[in-house]
C-alpha cells in the first residue's frame, strides 16, 4: 500500500534496573510504527531524565547515555511525523517540571477535541511550546486536583478520540487507553516488574510475559503499591483500528487475542474463496512485507503457487532526493524490484493489503508488465478506502483517497490492473470479530460524536 | 544461517550522463554483498575522482558530491570487510596516478596467490599502501608492458584465485573475470552506453537491459571504439561459488541463467520429496530472508502451510553493544523474533539455507521451543559445510564448521532439534546444473591448485 | 582570569531581507558571550520558524537552512549554561505558539524574582518545560491583557533582576531592559531597518549604524508603523555590570558612551600610576586576551616594555578530557604557554583582569617561575571579587572567592606571587562613571532588595 | 598578511607510554603551522597504527582511539593541503607495509626534485597512490638496501628540496632535515625519551626540554640504542625560510637560538627606527595575531601609543559561504572588526608582516578610513615578496605577488594606504643573523639549483 502511515508506538518498564535498556530495546520491536523521531525518559525515584531527537532510535541512540542507564522506571517513544510538524518540539516523551514534581507523557493517537481544549487553556493563560496534541494532556493534568491518579483521571474523561498513553513520574508508571480502544496498548509482567507496550512483539524483544490489554476506559497505575486499575468510564465502544491488523501492526503481535500474521492469512484465504471460479492466473505474488501472509492464505487456498515476484531493497533507508524526474523513477525501482525471471509470461495474481491514492500500486502494476507479465489481477485484503482518519492515520484529505469518488473500475483501469477486488467490510468482521474494530476509512461510521475532518465530506 | 559472509560487489557505467547516479543505484542493489565500506570513482574523459569511506553507501554518501556527478564513466563498489582488514585504506576503488595516466580498480574475490605476489613485487621496490589483495592487481598492472589490455591480460595471467574485477581509467572501463568464474559478474546495455554489475537484479534497478555475463577468463572492455573482447586464457574450469545461490544473492538475480528465488525454491522441493514419508509436522517456517523461498517451496510439495513463524526486525541496523550476557541475550531476539501465536503447540519443519557454526540455529530451535513449539524438524537446503573457502568467503578455520568434525546426529543435538536433513552436492548438482558450481566447502575439491587454507587439513 | 562566565548574548534585525544572515553574523560577534547553545527565530509576517541547538553557532548551523532564510524579522541567542542547565529544552530562542500569535524570546541575564513568579504560576496551573528562569517571561505575556506591548510592560514591572530581552512576533520586535541595565543592550539602523545587539561590536559586523542605547525600564517597539517607546518605569538606578568592562565585552564595544579596550588601557594606566615608585620590573606581561589593553596601558606609563610573555593558543576548542592527573596539568599548558625566551632571567609585572578562585592565576605564575622568571608582580585590574553575583554571572556561592575569606596577603601567597595588587571600587568609579555601574562582587551593595544568593553571607 | 600559507607540521615521541597523548598536545601546538588534515601513527615495538583525516585535530580526534593509545613510539602531522591536494590520501603520515616491516613518514616541506623522482620510480614499476610528494620519500626507501639507517641515508642524498622529516618504525623513530635546513626541526629530552618537534612551542606544551636543533644534512636516530646521529652530506648552505620568522611560525618559538616574537618586536622597532622624522601619527595598529609584536616594537621607540584597532574573532572559524557579494562583504569585517573608537578621527600607523597580494590589507586600510581614521600609513615588516616559493609555501605564480609587478608607489596606491615602508633583506640580516635564511621570495637567489617555478620568470 502508499502513503498510509502510522502513529507512534509507545514503551515503558516498571521496576526493573535495566529498564533504560530494556526500553531501547522495545522500541526497537516498535520501531516500524514511526521513524522521525525517539525518545526515552526515565526515573530513579527522585528525578526524571529526557533524551530525545528526531531519526531513527539508533540515530538519536548511538550509545545509550550512562546519565539514563540504571533508572528503574522508564517509558519511550517513536514518532511518525505528520506534515509541518517535524520539529523537535514535537518529539515525545514530554517532560515538564513543577512544584508538584514531574511528569513525562508519551502518546499514541489523536485527540479530536484538541482545538477546543487548547483555546480553552490558552484562555486561562497556558503557554504551549509545540504544536502536538499531546502537550494538551500535561496542561489538563497541571490543571487538575488531588493525586495523579485523580488528575489523569478528569484528563481522560475530557480527553475525546484516540489515546493510549503512557505517563511517567519519579517512580511510578501509568498506562492509559481511550474508551475505544483505537490504539492497541498491553501490559506484561517482567520478573518483580512490570511492561508497557503499543504492541506485543516487543514483550518477547524483552523476555516480558503478557498479561492482557489495558482495557478502552481504563487508567493502570505501576507502583510501590503494586498494580492498580480505575475503570474512569463505562461509556465504552471498543473501536479498535482495523488497520492495526490490515497494515500498521507487526505480524508476530496480537491484538484482540488475534495474531496479526493468522488474521492476514485468513484473509488472503478469504479473497482466494472469492475469486475460486473466476480468476485464470499461474502464480500469486504478494507486496512485500505486509502483504506476504496474505498471499500465502491465497495461494494455499487456490492452489496456485506464491512466489516472490517482488523483491524489497532492506538497504534503502535515506538515499538523497534525486533531481530529475528520470532518476525519480529509478528510485521506485530501488526500492522495490520485479523478479523478472518469475514472472515472465505469466498471469499474476497480486495482493496488496490496501490501496489509499493509488500511486505505488500503478507503479507496482507497471513494473510486473514492464518483465513480462501477461496479466495482473489485484486483489486487495481489505475494502475500499473512501474516509480520512480521524484518529492518528495520515490521510489528509478525501482527494487523495481514489476510492473515495471513483468506481472499482475506475480505480482499475487507473492502476493499469485486469481486475481489481477487494474484501467488504462484513468479511473484515468475519476476520476480526463483531463490533470489535473501526471501520470509520472504509463506511464512514465514526465512533466519536466529533470527528474534524468530517467537515470535508458534505455527503455524509 | 549464520556468520558466513559475502565478499563485496562491484558495479560500473560507461557513456552515461548519469554514471554516477546510476552506479550509486547500482551499488544500493548490491548493498547486501557488503556494508562496512563503500566507494565510487568517477572519470570525465581526462581525469578519475574517487571518493571511499567506512559503512552503509548511504553513510558514505549522503548526497553525491557534484565533483563526481556529470562524469559519465564510472565504478563502484560495496565491501566486505574480513577481520583485521577495516581500515580506511583498505576501501575501494582503489585509485593510483602515474605518468601513464590514472586507474581505478575494485574487486570481489579473493587471489590465492596473493603472499607469493605481494613477496616479489616488494623485492622489486613495491610499496604497499593497504594489506588488501587488490591492491596486487594495480602492482602488477604497473609493471606490464603495452597497451593497458595487454597489461590487464598478462596481470590476469599471473593471478590465482577468485578475481571479479572492474578497471577504469579516464575514458575506459574494464570487467574481467577469473578462469574459474568463482564470483559472478555480469554486462548488460544501457542507452547507447554499457553497465557492468556483480549481480543482475542492479540492472533492472538502473533501467540496464541484460546481455551476458562475462565469461570466465575473458576481458570485456569498453571504450569509445565499442566492445572489445579478450580471452585471456583457454584453461577454464567453470566454478562460480554454489553459495552465491545458497545464500549470497539476491532472489531476483540471475546466474548461468538460472534464477536465485527459482533454485531456492526448487531445492526447498526437492528437501520435501527427500521427506514424502518421514516427516510428521503441522507447517512449514522458513528462516528469513534467505530462507523463505525454500520455505515455499517446501509447503507445496508436501502440503503443510508455511507460515511467518519468524519475524525479522527491517530496523537493526547498527546497534549498541549490551555490555552484559543476559543483554545479549535478548538482542538476538531482538533480530529475530518468534510468532509465538503462530508455532505454539505445533509441530514446525524449520528450513534454514545453512550451517557454518550452528550458533544461530541453535538459538532459534531454542527460541521456537520456549514459544511452545512441540518439535522442531530442521532441513538445510545445501549440504554440511566442512572445508573453509580460499576465494573469498569468511569462514577462516576448519575448527568454527560444526558439520567439519561432528556427525549429522551430534550437530542435530547441539543445535537442539528433533530430527536434522541436508541436501547432498548431487542434489545441489541437479539445481545448479553439471560442472558448474564450486563445491569445495562441501566436498574439498578446491578448483585452484594453491589454496592457502589447505594446509589446516591435514586428513585431507 | 579564572571561571567568569558570561551569560547570554542577544541580537535582532526588524526589515531586511537579509536579516537571517544578519543574525548570523551578529551572532558571530557575540559568539564569546556563550558557546554553549544557539538559536535564530525568524518571521515572515504570518508565522515563526525557530531553530536552536547545543555547541558553538557554527555547529549549530553549519548552514543556514532555507526555511529561515529570507524572513525579513529576526532574533537570535548565544547562550552560557549554568551547572545542571545544559538540556536543549533550556536553549533559547523560546518559541510559543498560541491563538494570540506565535512568540519568540531571547533573554540575556537573571530574574531574582523567578522562584516566586513560577511558584506562583505553576499554581495557576501553567506548565513549565525548562529550567529556565528565562520562560516566565513568555508565561508572564501569556497571562496579560490588551495589546502585547500592554503584556510586555506588565510583564517587565513584575520581573525582578536583571533582563536584556529581545520578543519577536510576526511581524514586529521590542527590545526591552530591566530598570537597572545591567546587561548592556543597543539599538542601531539598518538601511531602512533596525538592529539590536547585546554589544555593540555586532553593529559593525552587520554594516548597522549605532543609534543609541536602550534605556533602563525601557521598552522600543520596531514595526510597520516605525519605532516606539514605552518607559514602563521612573525608579531607575543604573547599574551596568561592571565586569562587562573588566572581562566579558569585546574590545570593540562600547558601553556607556566609553570604549571597552581604551577603558581596559586606563586601567593598566592606573594601576601603573599606583606603583609609580614602588615596583622594580624589567617587562609587563598581560594574560591574553582579556589583559593585553591593560598591560600595554601599564607599559606607556611605567616604561617597562610590553612582551608577549604568554601565549594563547587559538585552536584549543573542546579537546577530549584526559584521563590522568598527570596529562590534566599538561592540558593547562596547552591552553596558555609561556615564551620562555622572552621571561627568563627577567622581573615581570604580569597583568590579569580579575581574580575568581585563583586556580588560573596560581598556575601561570608557576608557568612563569619554571620558565625562569626572578620575580612576579601581580597586578589586577579590578578589585578583589567578595560577593556572588545575582544577576547572571556563574560565581555560585562564597566560598569558591579566594578574596571572600583570604587577606590581600594570603591571596598573594597563595597564588604564588611576589606582590599582589588591586585596583579600588573608587579607581573603577574613576574609570567608568560615577553612579553607572554595579559593583554588588566587589562591594555587596546589590541594587535589588532580592538576592537569592545574599542568604549564604551571615556577615551581610 | 594574505594567502601566504605555512606547510604542515610534524612531531615525534620515543619511549614514553603517553606518547600518542604528548602527540596529540604537540600536535595540537602546531595547528597554526596546518589545519586542513591530521594524523597520528603509533608503534608498540611490534605493529605501526595510524589513524588521519581531513580537518582540524580536534575534528579528526573528537577522542583519542584506545587501539593507539598506550604505543609508546608515536609521529604525528598536521597539514596545509596545497590546492588540487585535499585528498584524504595526502594525509599523513603515510603508513606502509611490507616484509621488511612498517614504516611510517611525516614530511615538511617541497621537495623539488619530486617529477624527476617519481617519473624514475614508476619507470620501475613504482605505484603511486597519491599525489603529494612525500610519498616519493617511502618509495626511495623500498628501493634501498642495507639497514633503515643506510636506506634514509641514500633516499636523503637523492632528494633535492625542503624536508623535515620524522620516520617511524616499530619501535625507531628518525628525524632528518635537509641539507638547507629550510623548515625547522628541534629535538628534546622527555624523561628517559625524547621528542621530535617542528617548533619548539611544543616541547613546552608536553613538558620536554629543548636539546638542540636538527642540523641540516643530519639524521638523528632515536631507539634502545639510545641516539644516533648521520651527517649524510657536507655540502650544507643555511638557508631557514624567513617566513618562519615573518609569519609562519608562534610567538613562543625559537629558530637559530633566536625567539620569533622577540625578532618580530625588533624588526617593529627596526621600521620605527627608519621612520623617525617622517611620520606624522597618533598611534599605532597591529594586524592581529602576527603582527602585535611588531607594533609593540615600533610603538617604544616611537613613543606613539599602541591602540587595539582591529579585533579577530576568535570564533571564526568555518563559517558557510555566503552566497552574494553584499553578504561576502560582511564576512570580511566578521573576521576582522575595526576598533571605531581607537581609530577614528586619528592618523594611524598600520603594521603588517607581508604583503602577498594586498587584498587583505587592502580591506582593512578601506576598513580604518570608514572608520574615521584620518591617515593610514602602511608599515610592512619584511621586504616586497616578488618571487614565488619552491619549498612549500603557497604563492603559485608571479602574477598574484603585487609587488613583483608593480612599484611600492603603485602597491600603496592600491591598497588605498597614504604612505608604504618595507623593511630591506639587509634589515632581515641583521635581524635574523649573517647567511642563515633563505629570502628567495624577496631577492629571488633560491638555495637550491633546481626550482620548478624559475621558468616563469623569464626575467631572472
Amino acid at each position: 500500500m502508499d502513503k498510509w502511515k502510522e502513529e507512534c508506538g509507545v514503551f515503558g518498564v516498571w521496576g526493573d534496573p535495566r529498564a533504560v535498556e530494556l526500553t531501547y530495546l522495545g522500541l526497537h520491536s516498535l520501531q516500524h510504527r514511526g521513524q522521525e523521531g525517539a525518545g526515552i525518559a526515565a526515573a530513579d525515584g527522585q528525578h526524571i531524565l529526557c533524551k530525545k531527537g528526531k531519526g531513527l532510535l539508533s540515530e538519536v541512540f548511538p550509545a545509550l547515555p550512562d546519565t539514563l542507564t540504571g533508572r528503574p522506571y522508564c517509558i519511550g517513544h517513536v514518532r511518525y511525523a505528520t506534515a509541518g510538524g517535524d520539529e523537535l518540539e514535537n518529539v515525545q516523551p514530554i517532560l515538564v517540571r513543577s512544584k508538584y514534581g514531574s511528569v513525562a507523557v508519551a502518546h499514541n493517537g489523536q485527540i479530536v477535541n484538541a482545538p477546543n481544549l487548547r483555546a480553552a487553556l490558552e484562555e486561562q493563560g497556558s503557554v504551549f511550546h509545540s504544536s502536538s496534541d499531546s502537550e494538551i494532556i500535561l496542561h489538563l493534568i497541571q490543571h487538575g486536583h488531588g493525586s495523579l491518579l485523580d488528575k489523569l483521571t478528569a484528563a481522560c474523561r475530557t480527553l475525546d478520540g484516540a489515546f493510549s498513553v503512557v505517563v511517567l513520574t519519579e517512580k511510578s508508571l501509568y498506562a492509559m487507553r481511550d474508551r475505544f480502544g483505537f490504539r492497541p496498548l498491553s501490559i506484561a509482567t517482567l520478573g518483580d516488574g512490570w511492561c508497557v507496550s503499543s504492541e506485543t512483539c516487543a514483550f518477547s524483544a524483552v523476555g516480558a510475559k503478557f498479561l492482557r490489554e489495558v482495557a478502552p476506559g481504563e487508567i493502570v497505575k505501576f507502583s510501590a503499591h503494586g498494580v492498580e486499575s480505575v475503570q474512569y468510564t463505562q461509556e465504552l465502544r471498543p473501536a479498535l483500528c482495523a488497520m492495526e491488523y490490515i497494515y500498521f501492526s507487526r505480524p508476530d503481535s496480537d491484538m484482540n487475542g488475534r495474531n496479526v500474521h493468522a488474521v492476514r492469512k485468513a484473509s488472503g484465504r478469504l479473497l482466494a474463496e472469492h475469486d475460486r471460479e473466476d480468476t485464470q492466473a499461474d502464480l500469486v505474488v504478494g507486496v512485500p512485507d505486509s502483504s506476504l501472509s496474505a498471499a500465502t492464505g491465497y495461494s494455499e487456498v487456490s492452489g496456485l503457487p506464491s512466489e516472490m515476484g517482488l523483491v524489497k531493497n532492506r538497504y534503502i533507508g535515506r538515499t538523497f532526493i534525486q533531481p530529475t524526474q528520470d532518476l525519480r523513477d529509478l528510485g521506485v525501482r530501488l526500492k522495490l524490484s520485479v523478479n523478472a525471471s518469475v514472472v515472465a509470461g505469466k498471469r499474476v495474481v497480486l495482493i496488496d493489503d490496501s490501496i489509499v491514492r493509488g500511486t505505488t500500486v500503478r507503479r507496482i502494476v507497471r513494473l510486473l508488465r514492464q518483465a513480462g507479465a501477461t496479466a495482473v489481477h489485484l486483489r486487495i485484503a481489505s475494502p475500499e478506502i473512501r474516509y480520512p482518519c480521524c484518529y492518528g492515520v495520515d490521510t489528509s484529505t478525501r482527494e487523495e483517497l481514489i476510492a473515495a469518488s471513483q468506481s472499482d473500475r475506475a480505480v482499475c483501469e487507473a492502476v493499469g490492473a485486469d481486475t481489481l477486488k477487494y474484501l467488504s467490510v462484513a468479511d473484515l468482521e468475519q476476520l476480526y470479530g463483531k463490533n470489535r474494530c473501526c471501520y470509520a476509512c472504509f463506511n464512514g461510521d465514526y465512533p466519536t460524536d466529533l470527528c474534524p475532518l468530517r467537515a470535508d465530506f458534505a455527503v455524509d
